[in-house]
């Protein structure tokens, strides 16, 4: 009989993995996610940036388990746990009960204190997101061409994004480009080549997790790209006139958040302690302290490395972590001896800037240029779900690179309506 | 000098192809549209009923005039027109004026007196149509998976399309071969073919417009695939919690509208005549009556055909009216003698039933089934603008013949949220 039962919160990187690798365990699973899509949150920037379209990166989450029947798949959003009951609970009011539950609800953006930014400047985390960026940065070129006041028109082809990871600079390359590249000769009113783009960072430099030659090699890059760079001044105030970056006013319309990360409310959930970032501390096994039966994982779980500095925030994490906790389960199910400590394995660090750079940082090896730039595009496509995909992508890129053309360029939702 | 400035309103297929045909005309052009693409609605089913996704069939407006400088897009939305003082009202307050004026604003659909049900019965016209439409199907099978009330569960497993005009049949047809074919195996406590969908039709058979043979062979296509079909009678309520077909109630969650088709109000704008639909009267040169200057074409047009009856509200007819009016500008602008009347060549009626079974009407041809399907493919994929769209298409269809998996099957926007 499986009747050990598993119920897995969030369809992430982290969540799926898990439930791959529990294929022929002895065990009944529902995986629990209020998308019902799970999201290839590394190319959500090209979504954003009209280079991808939103199927390309999203695939119902049911149809991974269409063949493991001991899987059940619900489109439900989780509320809390009831830890003494064993139980999951949903918006609805339902209650799932479960033998072991793993945690792996993510994270999302955070405004530091400053949440009424949020409207104004957008994070990038979800589809919605990316469809949001993607309508705001076409609707201000749209608008511009339609403005005749001068002062108005140069806010509407302002775009500023605050925060210099990989997500800004992503997408600060791909909004110069489509200014300097895609646009310019289907406007008339308007030179989209004049348009500012402003990425401001609060600390010294680009791409800061880097090594300081490849984060030089980026600033470059991108200034040669047109992005002008704001460095050492942190933005104190966002609203829908412009952004002021530490006393100066920059007027513009449109805002990208890239800045800051909050985890989902794990911790909370379960009432046990969170690092500053709301990720939930666990034990090395991955484990809630003092709850045998619960892990967390991902971008929502707070681990530390051998050397004390935290696991970061990406994608392998994750599924490394899923991984794991799949053996740690088996083990017991098996009454097998546990594996050691969870292990943080880093494969490497990689950025892309604009649609022919990128940098890449393995540790014993660095590239940058077009060759990482390759590396980056040819790893992208294999860790894609599915043969179908892979296609699609590489063909969407390759339409890109030949007739420097987005394919995605979409205004959609209600919003449209009530900017125009 | 290039000083005759005609504007056009409305990047449908009758829009574009006027403006394409006006290409080294001595002409200024300003082509407005309320979206910033144009939709290739034929296929538009195929993304309310996730084979294909919504970048695959939408594409912007502007980018087909890259290389045209006297063509200048504008994002706006028409509210009206002054044609004493020559000008466009635009809903911002702005005014365009022009020397001739070219009105192909299209159609929606229409409820016939009852607007109050286009919330719970929404038709199939946008983007955001479309992808409304496949929101709900998908969540009615997510929420019955989580539903333990028989009755409540019934009624989302009911589908109500109503209508069997080619958009109903091509709607029906293909949510029946998601529940039956693609969604199965994919969840754990429904069983998706037992889904109900219902195709309704007050009259007494389905694609009235076709020969009753081709008819004949659709309907019993339709029930192959588990159709349930009703005629005769309408459909007298919508609401959230069923449809009444006649006088009797049918529980469901899902209801489309496929029925009715009402004008853009061109008409009102210019005051002259419409028909019962509110398309616009015009005369045998396609022009406003009395207003020499202000041309009316594609589905917001009312023109007879020779016989007396009209002409039908597709894209062939919409692009031989864009076809035809820039024929008599360019004879004008010229001095040369004016092309006669107005006539429409009816090329063909084509449907598709499922993924497999199609009817073509050519009139001098009649086929059906998989032939009819391909033609109708190739049809299309021929019809699709450039090269990478083409290929895309193909691939994806491709891919659903192979696989048959269905390729965008994403809930988004943020009534998920609210409907969870």
């Amino acid at each position: 009989m499986q009747d050990h039962h598993i119920v897995v919160v969030g369809g992430g990187f982290g969540g799926l993995q898990l439930v791959n690798d529990l294929k022929g365990a002895p065990v009944r699973i529902t995986l629990i996610d209020r998308r019902n899509h799970h999201l290839f949150q590394p190319l959500l920037y090209q979504v954003a940036t009209t280079l991808l379209a939103t199927s390309e990166i999203a695939w119902p989450i049911r149809s991974f388990f269409r063949d493991r029947p001991e899987v059940t798949t619900l489109l439900a959003e989780v509320v809390g746990v009831d830890s003494d009951a064993h139980e999951v609970l949903l918006k609805d009011g339902q209650k799932i009960g479960y033998d072991t539950l793993v945690l792996a609800t993510g994270a999302t953006h955070a405004y530091f204190g400053h949440d009424e930014w949020e409207p104004v400047a957008p994070g990038l985390k979800t589809l919605e997101d990316a469809t949001t960026i993607r309508r705001r940065v076409l609707l201000a070129f749209e608008q511009a061409e339609l403005e005749t006041d001068p002062a108005a028109r140069e806010a509407l082809l302002t775009f500023v994004i605050v925060g210099a990871g990989p997500t800004g600079v992503e997408l600060a390359g791909i909004i110069s480009e489509l200014a300097r590249t895609t646009l310019p000769k289907e406007f008339r009113n308007i030179d989209t080549r004049k348009a500012k783009i402003i990425l401001v960072e609060a600390g010294p430099r680009v791409l800061a997790a880097f090594a300081e030659d490849l984060s030089d090699y980026a600033r470059r890059e991108l200034e040669t790209l047109g992005v002008e760079l704001r460095f050492g001044k942190p933005v104190t105030s966002c609203s829908a006139e412009g952004v002021t970056i530490g006393d100066s006013f920059v007027p513009c319309r449109t805002i990208v958040w890239a800045a800051g990360v909050e985890a989902s409310p794990a911790a909370k959930w379960l009432g046990i302690p969170a690092d500053r970032a709301g990720r939930a501390i666990v034990d090395k096994e991955l484990r809630a302290p003092g709850k045998d039966d619960i892990f967390i994982i991902g971008d929502t779980a707070s681990v530390l490395r051998e050397d004390g500095s935290p696991v970061p925030g990406i994608a392998p994490a994750a599924k490394q972590q899923g991984d794991y906790v799949a053996k740690v389960i088996r083990a017991k199910l098996a009454g097998k001896p546990m594996p050691g400590p969870f292990r943080y394995r880093h494969q490497g660090s990689l950025a892309t800037i604009g649609k022919s750079a990128a940098i890449i940082d393995f540790g014993w090896l660095k590239l940058k240029g077009w060759i990482a730039w390759w590396v980056w595009g040819l790893a992208h496509i294999y860790f894609l779900i599915g043969v179908r995909w892979r296609i699609a992508v590489a063909w969407s890129w390759l339409w890109i690179y030949i007739s420097r053309q987005h394919s995605a360029r979409l205004i959609t939702q209600r919003e449209t309506m009530r900017e125009e």
